[in-house]
């Protein structure tokens, strides 16, 4: 691991090289842990590259989990118990720098302020630099294909748990209460939790696709969930919508099921080296549309998954990103209808030359649960 | 509920005409939800004053839910499918104004700079402003009062839970499970679900403060569980320290435990309106140092509890608030001694004129599961 990190560190250096950057801030506990095998999640961790020298900061609370952690000896741990950008300012005395990069998306206009006050007493200059690591992050290493892929197995099983319970398995649940039941599934089938707050829509409720589980029982003929799991510290991302009896037969549901899958698979058709984000978010758009249900599909396409769940690329009609071989995204367009209901399919696949690998085998079949 | 809205509107804005602001962005979900009743978690949601003007900016996938949240007419609530920050500019295109002030600790440098991009264009000025609606939510309001001391009954219950299963109840679990359990148990009691991630520490990784849950099943003597629930949008946050029978009759956890147990008394009997918040963490740090151990507590003395977990007013050595009534705190001193254990004990106190409430009725006495 530690040969591993050392690669990545002078991926760091040699992309920063060639902008002619010496310094830089990284924030990001996720890029933070990619860098030194150190997780401090919502640790406030800052990771300080300057000259030929690595200084980890980190509070009192995390310094034990932060030894114990990181094998590079070139890396520096330094502990702080109040104050850690007057400590970094401290660090940062014994040095005469250039203008230092900070990841601009993982720092408050707030305490930007207050660290730009303290360097700038020592005649440093801050600027803004982001997706340094990402950009790193956004191609996957074998070990990190591997771990991901154990992330989606665990979820499948996860998934097959709930349909072979059936109607029985989820009955008398609420929302919330199948929400527990699938992270506990996820614990006992061998991650570490789940990787976001886990979705459970019932009915109406799935017509918001960022709907957060409440106290209701009734399913009103459809149940979705939207689920992942983090395992070795990498994450899976999956939806499924099923049915129940009580499903109407006046439902549009089945026709709609049908486009969004059609949609779907449309996409991972599409889905291979080469191919331009942007252009395979507007197909599928194009696609539903001709259907009838173009206001009706109203997030991305999807969005890259590993150590965060959501990651880099962003396959949406902004995108300017190309896809590239080992990289790892979700596939999820969706249809919803105010007061009905929504539906959503989502995989995750790996990125080939030529094609694009599913990393789940759960069924996609429109199922009533019985 | 609307008229009490609509009066923390009228103080926010009573605020800002003392210091000569017409128009602030206020970014944080949480305070958007104190003045408008629309929570979305994580939505990345806009509220704008502008003038006699207030708009709700909020993404596609959350107008519904925000329509269906709002009773409140003169919010004009406005949605946007790509960029929030063109749409931002737009609506304030219409508007001839001043410097907008924006809540600094709730957007990523980044997001900042684009906005200032965008809005430099009309020639409008963005400045940081922090805190204002955190200000307003600092006293808590008799309903509120009450949500939370809704929230520490459905906490005591799950502890209950916890003690009355005895080692039985928890034996086979490992830290995972133990936490996924409290949730569930959460759930059960009638609150929305726990209300930050649960820590679960055994034996010596209650070392460490902030330790992540691990598949780990040895008690190794000690169980530390720091949890607490969400309800009715409130939050409770909760410490005990238990002990189980392979507690070694070397170990000095009875010692420490009743340091700690004396230390967070002390602070109880302190507390009231008019006591100095670095002050109140002082005699606490001065006490555990007294008795051998001021290296080994290694964070504040306790925080503020609202609709966020860990909000204002801050315990600690550099704070500079003073206690009033109708605050909410945490005091929850801790000693960490690293490859043997940490014990922590906290509780939830209503600050009152001539003392304070402890809104827990569970036991803080020494206790070893059987």
């Amino acid at each position: 691991m530690d040969k591993l990190l050392t690669s990545r560190i002078i991926k760091l250096k040699s992309f920063l090289n060639k902008k002619e950057l010496q310094n830089i801030l990284i924030l990001s506990d996720v890029n933070i842990f990619y860098l030194t095998g150190f997780y401090g999640k919502d640790s406030g961790s800052i990771l300080l590259f300057t000259g030929n020298d690595i200084h980890l900061l980190v509070s009192f609370l995390y310094s034990e989990q932060a030894k114990k952690s990181i094998d590079n000896k070139k890396i520096n741990i330094v502990s702080y118990k109040d104050n850690k950008y007057r400590k970094l300012s401290e660090i940062l005395g014994d040095y005469k720098t250039g203008p230092i990069g900070i990841e601009g998306n993982n720092i408050s206009l707030s305490d930007f302020c207050k660290l730009e006050k303290l360097l700038s007493r020592q005649g440093k200059k801050l600027f803004e630099i982001t997706g340094a690591v990402e950009k790193l992050r956004l191609i996957k290493e074998l070990h990190e294909v591997s771990k991901i892929k154990g992330a989606c197995k665990v979820t499948d099983r996860v998934f097959k748990n709930i349909i072979d319970s059936g109607a029985l398995g989820v009955k008398d649940l609420s929302e919330i209460e199948l929400a527990l039941k699938i992270e506990e599934l996820l614990v006992k089938n061998g991650s570490e939790g789940k990787s976001f707050d886990i979705i459970v829509a019932y009915g109406r409720n799935s017509s918001m696709p960022h709907h957060l589980p409440q106290n209701i029982e009734s399913k009103d003929g459809l149940i979705l969930v939207d689920f992942g799991c983090r395992y070795n510290n990498y994450c899976s991302d999956m939806t499924r919508t099923v049915f129940t009896e009580d499903l109407k037969k006046s439902d549009k549901f089945k026709k709609i099921y049908d486009i969004v899958l059609e949609a779907q698979q449309l996409a991972i058709g599409d889905c291979r080296e080469g191919i331009n984000c942007a252009q395979m978010d507007m197909k599928v758009r194009k696609f539903i549309c001709s259907k009838g249900y173009g206001e009706n599909y109203v997030h991305g396409l999807g969005h890259g998954v590993g150590l965060e769940v959501h990651e880099e690329p962003k396959i949406n009609a902004e995108s300017k990103m190309v896809l590239k071989e080992n990289m790892v995204i979700t596939i999820e367009p969706g249809i919803y209808i105010e007061d009905l209901g929504g539906i959503r399919i989502e995989d995750m696949v790996l990125v080939g030359k030529d094609k694009c690998e599913v990393l789940y085998g759960s069924t996609k079949e429109f199922i009533i649960l019985d």
